[in-house]
């Protein structure tokens, strides 16, 4: 296999785990080959399930190793493209920085992806909505209170972290469910900032080769 | 604040989160205060919440940082305490390592933990644990195939590594939801493999403080 192959990414428009990688990408100018994965059809599913287990976006194939899970692959491109950094140096700051990310990605947005909301919504219409929106406001109310003691610029001071992927995809998931967001100023603060930054604006769900597929 | 002072685990005994940690505690032989918190108990989650805004176990206390999110954890204890590395040294391994872990405390945890049963049972009794079954169920599948790709004596080869410190919490879920689980050798051989291991026994729920706590 050429080292000169591009690494691809798996992904879907409005995945928020696909849309955190993508951030990264971006940040650390990692050139990358986008595949669509249409999330609603099993086809596509059961293609994706040959590379990861889990089926699941995003799916990231760097030299012929498929990874997923989106901290995990976050993290290799930490390790493997550190010129630019997205964990402070602090040890301590780190793991402020990871929780946070861990608190959106392991604490709120499993609650809401697709598949919890069709489980729940084929149980009774709109209970997956309800049971969303719980632990949605649940997690941006700890979140505001975590950024509020530790943000500056930024959710980890004035560097910019893996912390800070998680905010515009847990903001646009909690406007899709119309939440009030007024009680969350840190977190409105935070994403206001990071939608000016041309790597946020080119991850963004709009602006996707799939951008408006199932819409 | 006297650097002699031990750092503190607010633990409960059978959160899958306090016990990982534990785990990786005690891997790298980490002394440290065991704290209760009784999860059915307003009281101690607001109490918990002073120092955690999520209110979650486990929240680790070190120098007077409070730290959560398991995997955030652990990783700091990685970085602080080298010494019994829990990743391996190649960039993809320690990714694959990542993915599994993650695989459970993102894609299989937080859908079975306690306050989605709770949340889920107040709607229709047993709802809860329906919910929980299918995704332990579809975790547990994609997981047996990583494992069958990746194992050796453990998770990731013949190394042990933070993928590990999620099975047993995992094997204990499923078996607490009565689900039969002859389809996951992998699984199970590596679980039986850990449970031999001094410092998985010394982490497991019927081996601490506050064993049996509204059981």
């Amino acid at each position: 296999m050429s080292s000169e192959q591009k690494p691809v990414l798996y992904s879907y428009w409005r995945s928020s785990c696909s849309w955190r990688v993508r951030i990264a990408l971006g940040l650390k100018n990692i050139d990358y080959e986008y595949k669509t994965v249409n999330l609603l059809s099993a086809e596509a599913l059961s293609e994706l399930k040959e590379i990861n287990p889990a089926a699941k976006v995003p799916t990231y194939v760097d030299n012929g190793h498929a990874l997923s899970e989106s901290m995990a692959i976050i993290e290799y491109l930490e390790e493997t493209h550190p010129e630019v950094p997205l964990l402070p140096k602090d040890p301590v700051k780190r793991a402020l920085a990871r929780q946070i990310a861990l608190l959106v990605t392991s604490g709120i947005q499993p609650l809401h992806n697709l598949k919890v909301l069709q489980t729940l919504n084929k149980k009774e219409a709109g209970l997956g909505q309800q049971f969303a929106k719980q632990f949605v406001v649940e997690g941006l109310t700890a979140l505001e209170v975590l950024l509020k003691q530790n943000s500056g610029k930024y959710c980890i001071g004035d560097e910019l972290t893996m912390a800070d992927l998680n905010i515009p995809p847990l903001v646009y998931s909690a406007n899709r469910f119309g939440l009030d967001l007024s009680a969350y100023p840190t977190v409105n603060r935070i994403n206001a900032t990071l939608a000016e930054i041309p790597a946020f604006i080119a991850a963004h769900p709009d602006n996707q080769p799939d951008t408006g597929l199932n819409a």
